[in-house]
């Protein structure tokens, strides 16, 4: 039975998917490509919970450029038109060169700078639960949860955030799911009470 | 906090993303093609979420073949080295040329049909909470998640289940995810506990 989604008043709420500095598969630091379904899936996953923007984070001008000819076509051309409801998901979307020009944004938009919430699929010392997540975006701080494409998150950027979140484990060891997957159940699990 | 992952003994749970019968923007049956992500993403989290087979349903015999040549690539060929943990969520995938095929290959595999359990994006008549859906999962009869690609299952197809599973609502009106997202949630909501 579902006791009913949360509609309480709540500070905004903030997705970044982080395309550097992530790692590869053999730890270096890389600068990754966009990929176009993480734009839409992600937005449409930001705009059925509830996130006021969703970050995509990138320093590779040709990527900005792929970005914008992208929401060029959904949110002001003929996919506009001929999908508005994506067009209310992908409108969400604002580019950024770095993390920090994000973390600016959200400052001057609502006035004081967000908690940075990392996510990993791997367990870290001292991360955060669900519950303790869901009372931290409940409360009058804006935050900004990050997802990293590639292999991760890097780990100098993981040292500088406020709050690690635990891991999404499923029904066993294995918790490979795609950053698309991984921000579906993530907002999920923090925005929607299910019992 | 987390109270724990259930792992008690259950009958077996697979999931099944159907690409005909569907229907298009107009309303319209068509058999839709199929996208090589949603065999990465729904494979992956059924791995992570226990799921015994996922059926990928295409009565189009050159999207079988298509859906044989990524798997050769992924689950025997060179891909299977490079990427070990693919393997193991796309060694899940089953191709079936209809929906009575899956039903058939999971009866001879676990000695009776699964209970057909459909979900959509839009609420129906009758449809069952998500506790209702977790106990029929948890019971002794196989049960068969139904997901629809394209503008979703036919009506006649959805008349012919068992059960039809409430949709995902997040915190507004707005619900449209992909079918990646929604397979994700789903899976998460049924067999995760979260406090």
């Amino acid at each position: 039975m579902r006791i009913g989604t949360e509609r309480k008043i709540m500070a905004n709420l903030y997705v970044a998917l982080v395309h550097y500095p992530v790692v590869n598969k053999n730890g270096d630091i890389i600068a990754s490509a966009v990929t176009n379904l993480d734009l839409h899936d992600i937005s449409r996953a930001a705009k059925t919970y509830g996130v006021s923007a969703f970050f995509v984070v990138t320093p590779l001008s040709d990527q900005e450029i792929l970005v914008d000819r992208i929401l060029s076509h959904w949110v002001d051309g003929y996919g506009a038109q001929y999908n508005p409801i994506r067009r209310q998901a992908l409108g969400l979307i604002r580019v950024t060169a770095s993390l920090k020009d994000a973390v600016d944004r959200i400052a001057e938009r609502d006035g004081q700078s967000p908690r940075l919430i990392a996510t990993s699929a791997s367990r870290r010392a001292g991360c955060i639960s669900y519950r303790s997540c869901r009372e931290l975006i409940g409360g009058d701080v804006p935050c900004l949860l990050l997802f990293g494409t590639a292999w991760g998150l890097s780990g100098d950027l993981v040292d500088g955030v406020d709050h690690i979140l635990e891991p999404i484990t499923g029904r066993g060891e294995y918790n490979h799911l795609s950053v698309r997957s991984a921000v579906s159940v993530i907002l999920d699990r923090l925005t929607v009470k299910i019992s």
